[in-house]
């Protein structure tokens, strides 16, 4: 049997776990549902319950790793979560060190975001570069940055959060104690209470908004160019600090890419000497909702290798 | 006699060259004028003669290489510089292969504020850690971002531009193309203008703005406030993209420091929840405007051992 790692994406509404292979094959997926309701001690249980399933299915021995990502800022160190709007119940809780005795396999939790990154880098459309910054748009806004094929983790682990980038100095208030940070300004929640602010009605989806811009309605059409001068003004900026050759995007309100990223380009082209000036290439990432747990299961598999490597260095 | 290499800092007005030693003692110093208006070639004489005076003193045999820090944007593969305001004349020339043939030394050359904040790293503010962003605050603003104990350069060198970060999205016109970036804000300039928007005087330095705060002038008092919004709005971001350890504030409107730092402060608190949760410093540099020669120096080390390994590789 072939060796693997297995990926968890731990989100605030789906639980899901995949074993994936060194060459990044898809042996199993599990897909579940996260139930907060039931507190922090239901929800561990249930991952590890998906983990042993895929365990018991391609063999124990062959299982190198876990990789879990999770939304929220992870302090490395400590392998914990702190200040997650979607996982409240986990907060300042030792998670990776819970799920490491339980199974007694080498665990590395990381930031959903940083993960999808990785996984993307890793076989998506970043395979070809080594630097590349990832958006994720979804009910908020997440970042990953990979350099030199790494993720750029900062001191303690909590780099790379490009949803709370200032946008509008005077903008929507955030949860974060900012106003006007990037996620307000442009994820699926930013839509749907622009879409209310506009009088277009309040219990629209992202979906709604989508269709409406599409039938022509000039101020659905004003929501996506909101959402992409936001997007332009974050992302010229990440361009001017980082020059690199890549910058992605994903997640659900990525299907409105015809409806802002015309905006977008053209905020970033005003905005960047650098864009105008260097080959920069913006895209859609290609593993969808998938990235992360590529990404989570890379991270087994190196928990796994410096594991290996500590215990050499131990005995040596 | 000792090993050195020969840092120089080729501003728009002003020509420094110094010999350093790998210790980082500055055997000595010269200063001059970049005669700009004579044209390239006369500039590019000057520098010459310069490094030539240094090294007839200390030994050719002893200099290892020579680093040079100017303004703009630099190609790192050509070693051209582009798109600089201060040294138009250099534009696309190939700068660094003249040098060095006339001179038959490696020579790197190196935006002005990344040459600065290397500085800083080796043998100044940032000695204690590994990564660190410099903002350097002067007629413009310039950006040197370290990670790993080396400049992040992007794909062709242009990244650090931080003082072209969009901070108010409908600022002030910058000479790069965007509106509201960092350095139409927050320096030297923007103190000046924003006097003269204040009626306070159309003929003021930044010092007398600084002059007449001290002295309780409410309107000069609101222009460091609005200096250190402006940092604080980009520091922030900045802080959410690295969760770096270390934020570096360099150049003269540092004098003023006690006028701008509180805004800056509080606004940094109040848009990073990383900066509320982890601790990270936010401080002057210490080399004033040597940091430049000293990364310029280390630089010319650096170009030396660059050369030494690809000749050992070609031997081999």
């Amino acid at each position: 049997m072939v060796d693997y790692s297995i990926g968890v994406d731990l989100g605030g509404t789906n639980l899901r776990a995949a074993a994936i292979t060194g060459a990044g094959e898809v042996l199993a997926k599990i897909a579940g549902t996260t139930n907060l309701s039931e507190g922090r001690h239901k929800v561990l249980e249930d991952m590890v319950n998906s983990v042993c399933k895929l365990r018991d299915q391609f063999g124990p021995k062959q299982l190198a790793g876990i990789g879990i990502g999770v939304p929220g800022f992870i302090v490395l160190e400590t392998g914990t979560i702190v200040g997650s709007n979607n996982l409240a119940v986990f907060d300042g809780a030792p998670i990776r060190d819970e799920i490491e005795q339980r199974l007694g396999v080498p665990v590395c939790l990381e930031n959903d975001a940083n993960a999808a990154a990785l996984g993307e880098k890793w076989i998506g459309a970043g395979r070809e570069v080594d630097d590349l910054v990832l958006i994720t748009l979804g009910t908020g806004v997440g970042g990953g940055i990979i350099f030199g094929g790494k993720i750029l983790h900062g001191k303690v682990g909590m780099a790379g959060e490009l949803g709370h980038m200032t946008v509008v100095p005077n903008g929507y208030p955030c949860g974060c104690g900012n106003r006007g940070c990037l996620e307000k300004h442009a994820s699926a929640t930013a839509i749907t209470c622009m879409a209310k602010l506009l009088q277009l009605g309040s219990e629209m989806t992202a979906k709604d908004v989508y269709d409406l811009a599409l039938s022509g309605n000039q101020k659905a059409v004003m929501i996506f160019e909101s959402m992409g001068e936001a997007l332009g003004i974050a992302l010229a900026s990440l361009i001017n600090i980082f020059n690199f050759p890549l910058y992605l995007l994903s997640g659900g309100p990525l299907a409105s890419w015809d409806l802002f990223a015309p905006t977008m380009i053209a905020e970033i082209r005003k905005r960047s000497f650098t864009y105008r000036n260097d080959q920069t290439r913006i895209e859609k990432a290609m593993l969808g909702n998938q990235a992360g747990l590529f990404g989570a299961a890379y991270l087994g598999f190196e928990a796994a290798s410096l594991r290996s490597t500590a215990l050499a260095s131990t005995t040596a």
